[in-house]
């Protein structure tokens, strides 16, 4: 694979079930990417060494998911010039998601975190393609094709549904 | 005053007409405390010094303003052992303070936030002298004789409304 | 255990399951509690007495749990000057906890509530914790102990899936 | 007029303007009624005199009005059998009013609050009339007539409108 | 029993699970009802017929459950003097049960309903119940022996509590 | 103008200012129409009569339009079976304009409401118009021109802003 | 059946369980429809020429269903001039449906969506029926049949419910 | 200016308050940008035009704003392979901005929106001048130098503020 451009991170583990979804989608579309477990809360240090070094280490983007009252992507993007997109994850004892929605897109003036949906890792990580494909014509060309493989399915879908009928798919 | 035993902390200046009301009050209990501006995203290494330098220096509580995405009082709170009250304060763009709530109020398990009410600084200063006043008598009588004077306050209201009747009051 | 410093009340033994993390927690620090119930609409007098008489029994702390339209936390804290913490339950038939999020935390100036997190009772005792910790040195180094643990258990949960890969973790 | 039937509580005087509409009400229907103010937070004793003497004084039914974190109609109907209609007051602070909604209207099993609209005081000094005359034909007769007369009200509006077309009443 | 005095009305026989809770407890207290099928979309002629003759056959007060765009409480209440109990039942497809409670609940100036707690028909019930007990005295004193038992279970749960240890009662 | 085919009826005169866009619309579409007053909660047999001879009278669509729990649509669309578009409208006191919305959107199975965006009334009136133009082709074509109007604004503003650049524009 | 009246297009296939209820509405009420899959995310063009045709085709109402930010409902209204009808789709990692809700409901002056309630499919086959029904009277009288169906069927339910008693429907 | 490579768009003239933020970022920063109006539901063919040369004409990043449902963002993403970067603007009538903030950030997967905070135009601004400077390193040193101007400010207020105290400051 090609070199790492994409650093994924959660702020726990049990976050990765969401967050994988991200990883997979860049080795399909084969952009390179790490992925590692960094925490505002419990591991201030480590994060803040993470997102300082981002840049020189070579990292395009940055995709930070967390929950709850969920600081680390808004801190890792205070702390680095690179594009940070941040995941809300729907955790246990979370408000429905909102908390985390609200944590990381009202971000103040000054310190932009690219927000995608509740638990939308994989989003997060076609925006990372987006980023890198807009400058490496390759990813873009790539890109492109996922998109139209997007469309070829919903027009199978169509066709299926309007030669069966709606009764034989529903079992009806 | 008594030594500072209680530091308030904003992340702008624009939130000092809120946080105010939590100084005013520590002031009339005769709480000691500092006040000054520390930003979790603008000024994250000035954060960190002040959050790991607080009990050494003898603080005893924390006090951290902020609005929107509120990273402040959370990002604090897990770099001291100290208990952190958050405020949340209602700014410009705010979705109707939802989002600072949530913020400071919804954090993750190991790492509590004692949150008071939306731009409930006043609030602030009380439960930080009420922390203070459960290990020190004398400022725990203190408050004991502020609580008493709200009491005093609705009696009296009461009788007047009582005595002059509502119109009177409101006019009519 | 050293002499009971903190009170644990709840409004309803089905309460229970979720304070009981308050308790766990605070024997683990080693910080002596009570736990009994105490129900705001169904024994206001013992509400009261409890309140009342909580400082000069040398509580330091009052934590208190309830759900729906949660009157307890408020309730006790305009009838002690110890500080409060709320922890709001979410109960059958709440409307997904805002209901008692919003009972705990949007207290009238005068009488603040410390609220935690929806269900975050553990989150309740560690800060009850860090209130005691704040005046006794061993409680508030015990505390950077378990702050400390934290970050090793990330850490060492970083390293994992670092070191095996996320799709040996996920058993893809 | 005739003898006290209905309580007028309020938390404070700021609430004056809002729960004054009750008492009006009242007036018109010529239904005996007290006004004043009584805090849960601030004069729990009070409080607790209140609600429980007001079965033995007359009363048959309490409107008790309160914004934010509202406790006092849940409390008040925890110490009475009266029926207790519970007024959301839109406060300074409010979140948008749903914070006293909530605290008022989801009370627990066992102790019911009968809530009315946000700032809706008029409508609980007409609930209060109707369950008064639910038992005292001459005050549901007069209820019947007001009715009528919001009938009356709408049909006449209905009339203007036909009859000079909505451009001339808006002016265009 | 005694006659019957509160009417107990519903939407949909989907609702009965949730509304029987009333009936149940008037029948506990002694209080006499009637229990039916009434839709304000689906029977609107039934609808006005029992609104308008309700308070001629005697009862009292009316108790209406609906779910979603519950209209049902509101139309009765502007068709009858007598005070209307709304219960709103979250219903399947409901949002979280916020459009039958703001459907209920939010009624215009002059038609006012007695809204209770989502799904809460039980408090509905002791509501009705308090409604008359406040004009007869033996309903009233049931009231009050209801509310002891209240207090009288809660205490037993304490003491349970208190003697067992959290841990016992949890099995742990 | 046309014979009416659609009728605009309002809860109260208060929502004329809102409403009438609808009416302007229908006028410069020259679609006939009638606009009048009917209030569920207060003139409940007024609206029964208006929905149930509305078809009748030749009526092909009705525009309601009412505030807080909105009862007219529902109750109005129960009674006929024409379609009945709902314009929620954000009234005083109204909860952000959320009980209107749910109060009209939520209707059970076998009711639709066509409910269009809060204080959305031109929208009814397109929407209306637009009914009516699905099967009156000289209707239908002025609704195309009217729709090719808005593109042509859009068009014309974007000359203007790149031709000027939005420093002009916005006077800096 | 009768000739095509009402389109009836979805996001995805995933929307056909909820979505087919539109369809089987109109089969009993003999509205002829056509059913299948458009995305306006993923077909674009298609999405574009599907409504661009509508009219001429020969449809009268389109029914779009979508979850999430749904846009097609309203990118279909912005290029017919046909009503369109919106259902919002509750989804999963919707946020309790009010992502989808949002997305139809507030379209902005100029391009209204009809919309219904939350996964309100068959209210949407109701509403198609009743828009064709207001010009097509066998259309009308058969809806004016199936109205009546529903009354009747709540009418039998209360017979039942008070010849029974809730006791034995309820099986206690 | 260095040549255009961030596209800015919105849905109406109305935006540009707002919207025009993004600029005004953009041309400190010196990467250069165009702006323009694009209509979803206005001018959807415009749209499509743009959203499909955009890559081609060398632009790297859309940002893209609009209010109430909001389509703009999430269907230019449709249609490219440019990151595009969503703005939910807080137009009249939006619900508190919910509704635009929910149309733009759930997008379904496949077609991921960078969404930033309500009206934060400057924001996105600043985001699309990371993704620039994530490839050309002399934008990212000027961002940096940005950041480091925002600590800069903070640290000078707060040492305002240590100075003089809060009380002058505000002029207490």
């Amino acid at each position: 694979m090609s070199k790492v451009q994409v650093g994924i991170i959660m702020g726990s583990q049990s976050d990765l079930p969401v967050m994988a979804e991200a990883a997979k989608f860049l080795e399909e579309i084969e952009v390179g990417y790490e992925l590692t477990i960094v925490s505002a809360h419990r591991t201030p240090g480590r994060m803040i060494e993470y997102a300082e070094k981002a840049r020189e280490r070579g990292l395009k983007v940055i995709i930070a998911g967390a929950g709850g009252a969920a600081h680390l992507p808004g801190m890792v993007a205070s702390l680095t010039t690179l594009p940070v997109i941040g995941v809300p994850v729907k955790s246990s004892n979370s408000i429905d998601g909102w908390d985390s929605i609200l944590s990381i897109l009202q971000m103040p003036s000054g310190i932009p975190v690219a927000t995608v949906a509740l638990n939308g890792a994989k989003n997060a990580g076609i925006l990372a393609a987006s980023i890198v494909g807009a400058f490496d014509g390759a990813v873009g060309n790539r890109l492109a094709t996922f998109k139209n493989s997007l469309k070829t399915k919903v027009e199978a879908s169509a066709r299926e549904i309007e030669q069966k009928g709606w009764k034989e798919i529903l079992g009806e």
